[in-house]
């Protein structure tokens, strides 16, 4: 038998006794899951929690309140954010960050926790370099674009909701031998892209990291029709060239062959978080709050190799997160 | 207690031995569950059945084999068809309908069965009229356009695809406070838009059989923002001239707010069958076997307030099925 | 072009200003669709109305409150019901109905909305009948189980929730070659066993309504195995005598072959509603509002026949809505 | 931008030319993924495969074809495995074993991959030792317990089904007040019922691993009840004693609260798997294929920290993985 650990209370060296949290940039799937981990937490940790409303947006105008433990019940499984999320061009002005900044030492905040993307955490270092107040990211976005965490809150599902689509194509690309092109979002960058290819098994992918010529792809579909299979998948993400109506144009051009355009969209933004969304969310909200108990700051929390990791913010934008050269790599030899 | 009928062989006086099934144009989610039944009821009345692949193509080139009920096992639950589907050029001369009257006539076919929408029913028809081969057709398109049955197959599986989608954009509209316009199928009919506004809660629906101008809808988005609605949904049926594209363009033009477009394509045409569909198909097929031991032809089977219909052929494009005014109607009030 | 009809007001020769509307009894997919329906149609109509919480339990302890459009916004795809409920003993009492009645008299309501199944409708009979308050039912059950409908709002869901079951089980059964049993909910009715054993392929199928001797299916069973079918899926109603669990033991005694067992219980009251349940909640939502301003009372509203029907409200629990005979033989035709 | 590698051909020091797979044991989602990035990486690098049908059961009765990538096309969102499955008695003599090694010999095959749980490496163990034939194992189960990969293939999909039964009882939950227990699968881990208890937000979890006694849960039910929750989810795995039947008894007896039991049984066996399975399965049927290239025999390929892992098959059943510490600390804290 396991000898399974017994609760006890977080250490608190920092004094942490009032947090804000708010979610900022596109919204993703799994942040209100990372809102109630980071309440719950500090509730258990006898610590209050102040929500902010519309992200930074709402910050600079004072749109605070104080939120418990059953504020966030029920909450786990929905999409989008309770705490609603808006682009905010005053925060990008020092005046807007001091507003902000204001509100937050009037209600008694010992720290912000900001749930979003790059963007969202050079508001969020900002914050921290021009009035000192403790910030800790946490990466929601489906692009699975953050350096510093293995994976983004919101990336599993929207991997999923393309996949679906794909395999919905599957079947009627099965029973009448067409062409299906299908772009899925990664304005810069090909993880849904790539991920969704191995998973449906797309006969190609293009992505933005190898902006290969989209001639290629003409030869790729005369081969699968030469090699017996009755349709062929071509998943695009949205930032490479053209998008899919160029690929579809092109192959459409060279093969004479009929091929139809879905365009997923904003869809893949949506949903009820899939489990690994979920778990991640909750480990990530729940660590946000020891960081801060723990004195750390201007820090994103994410998961790498299963451990919790912890990244100065200005990493996130600075480095880069490429794709999986084996997951590309794979993609290929399994479309043969 | 429900004195429930015991099973009887049902009479033949068409004396029906063997029976031929295809199907064609576009595939639709819960074709495989009709072929299932026209197997089975086939098999349960002591007749055979041969299987045609590739639709009418396949007809006329000599595609037959015999299947039976083990052939079907496993397939209720599968979207696309087994049998395959295709268009056929050939089909359209007398020649090739030769040809598929021939190979019919070779394998001992009593009737055949086509499993399609309208174009297929004309195939259907004219091998009929010109080389008296029974024909029965069954209802089998995602679009429900067809005079002469409530439902078609597929078109529930479709509306629900279509509604999962608009349930994500709710997700992340509510967040976000965006509008979304979602292109659904539906060249010439507005049945699965107007059913998914309702369903889905939209704001408004555009449909070919009511080209009211775009402009209107800049209203009712100004409107829903006035009356505190955090997003707007808005539903246009491909055959909407200028598309979701033109919908999209002129809300931004007029609104100025920020306005996100989903095209889903043919992604409705796939996946499991949802219950109504497998219910419809099974229920249809079975009609179809009977049908033609009762002696019928040229007719499509349907159901109509819940008992099978005959429709003669030439009716399901003759006739025009409206779009329900009760409906229409309930789409405006409720989003109110 | 089809002529779309101009919305027009409703005639309101009841003179109704404000109705109350609540559920009660088990909760059902597609109630909060009825909600909004009644409270978007009602203002619509410039009609208020009051959402009483926890159904009859919280109507004769007060607990009322104005509700608008708002309210129900993003509601229309959640399963369960904003308003609660729960199970009333005090309204079985003159006593409790007293008490509720003086709080609708109080709150200035002209008639009571119930959505739910029969028992519900008996506490809103004698509401009527004690109290002369007018009041409507909705349907609103998943069992399907009440006259004068041809549907109940949750119905289908809980049928491609259970249905879905049967396909995941559908995938091992295929690979593994074992028995599954499977029980569904119904208590008193078969309705949701019958749909999912011909929309899910089973083998067999138990229903109240037909209590035959389990022994027979042991026989289905090594039929199938002599057919060559890889495995056996048996559906059975909660209300068969024995349930899943008894038949289940059956057939591993008379067999020997490995038998498991699933019970889905109370999945199948939840999830969101399909949108069968949210066109038929919304179209139902939106006549009882209706027949309250035609000045109906003491009925429930209903679809028969792509209709609206009118059922007085005693007869819904006095006559009985029998399973389909038709479908009940394609269950047996379909699974040779 | 990238560098993205071009494909080349992977070393074969082993010479192999021809390999064997099959699948064994209880069935999991993703298996057939497996099964064609075995096919498929093989026929990349020119090696021919020979399916087995039915496992060692198949193995030792020579049930053996040749399969290529066009018998794989299709397959990877299909639950279940095309390769069917069965538990082997005979493999459990020599004789049996004798048997399955003069097969693979005639056929010319020059290893063998075993996609399975701890039971299937035994047998593929004995073989290697005895006939001196190269076996690789590829961990294909459920319940995620194999030491030696961080998780097995089929593991995500059967949280997400479980995971979607939670979130339904949440639904009726939230409208009803009422307890639910529900059993997921585990007969010996609760890796699946903590993920699910976290994923799904439960109050309570119980495990194999720490078989606490249950009166506990009644002062959780009854504190939740205190904190104003409305319902309450306990998830315990089938390992765990006296299962969800004995759990919900005592809630019963204790709190004298109606308590609903699901018991989802194999239905979490089957479904199409999600994308993480499928990747997992890609890449690991890869790695495979890849090992006997490289000469290696005997042990299991697992994914640990993102890169290939390669554990000696006794290791697998010898050691044992321990469910995460830190998530059974998570969802203590986040039931507050």
């Amino acid at each position: 038998m396991t000898d399974i650990p017994h609760l006890t209370e977080h250490p608190n060296p920092a004094g942490i006794r009032r947090v804000a949290v708010l979610t900022s940039g596109g919204d993703a799937p799994g942040m209100n899951a990372a809102i109630r981990a980071v309440v719950r937490t500090a509730t258990y940790q006898g610590i209050e929690v102040v929500g902010v409303r519309r992200g930074f947006s709402g910050l600079h105008r004072g749109d605070l309140r104080l939120i418990g433990p059953r504020d966030v019940a029920n909450t786990i499984q929905r999409g989008g954010t309770i705490l609603l999320t808006a682009r905010s061009h005053t925060w990008r002005t020092p005046e807007g960050r001091a507003r902000g900044a204001q509100y937050l030492r009037d209600w008694g905040v010992d720290g912000l926790i900001v749930i979003g993307g790059d963007g969202s955490f050079h508001g969020a270092h900002a914050l921290q370099e021009e009035h000192g107040i403790p910030v800790i990211g946490i990466p929601g976005t489906i692009d699975n674009d953050l350096y510093g965490t293995d994976h983004t809150i919101g990336y599993f599902t929207a991997v999923e909701t393309a996949l679906d689509a794909v395999d919905k194509l599957r079947d009627t690309g099965a029973s009448h031998e067409r062409i299906f092109v299908i772009e899925v979002m990664g304005r810069h960058a090909g993880h849904i892209a790539l991920e969704v290819a191995v998973a449906g098994g797309a006969e190609e992918v293009f992505i933005p990291e190898d902006p290969k010529p989209v001639d290629g792809v003409v030869q790729i579909v005369q081969d699968s029709v030469a090699k017996g299979k009755a349709s062929s998948i071509i998943i695009v993400a949205e930032g490479y060239p053209g998008g899919a109506q160029g690929v579809a144009q092109a192959i459409e051009a060279g093969t004479g062959l009929e091929t139809r355009v879905s365009i997923l969209g904003h869809i893949q933004r949506g949903g009820s978080p899939v489990s690994s969304d979920r778990v991640l969310a909750s480990r990530l909200g729940e660590a946000a709050v020891y960081a801060l108990m723990d004195g750390r700051s201007d820090v994103m929390v994410g998961r790498h190799n299963g451990e919790i990791s912890y990244t100065p913010l200005p990493e996130t934008w600075e480095k880069r997160k490429d794709v999986s050269r084996d997951l590309y790599s794979c993609a290929k030899t399994l479309s043969v």
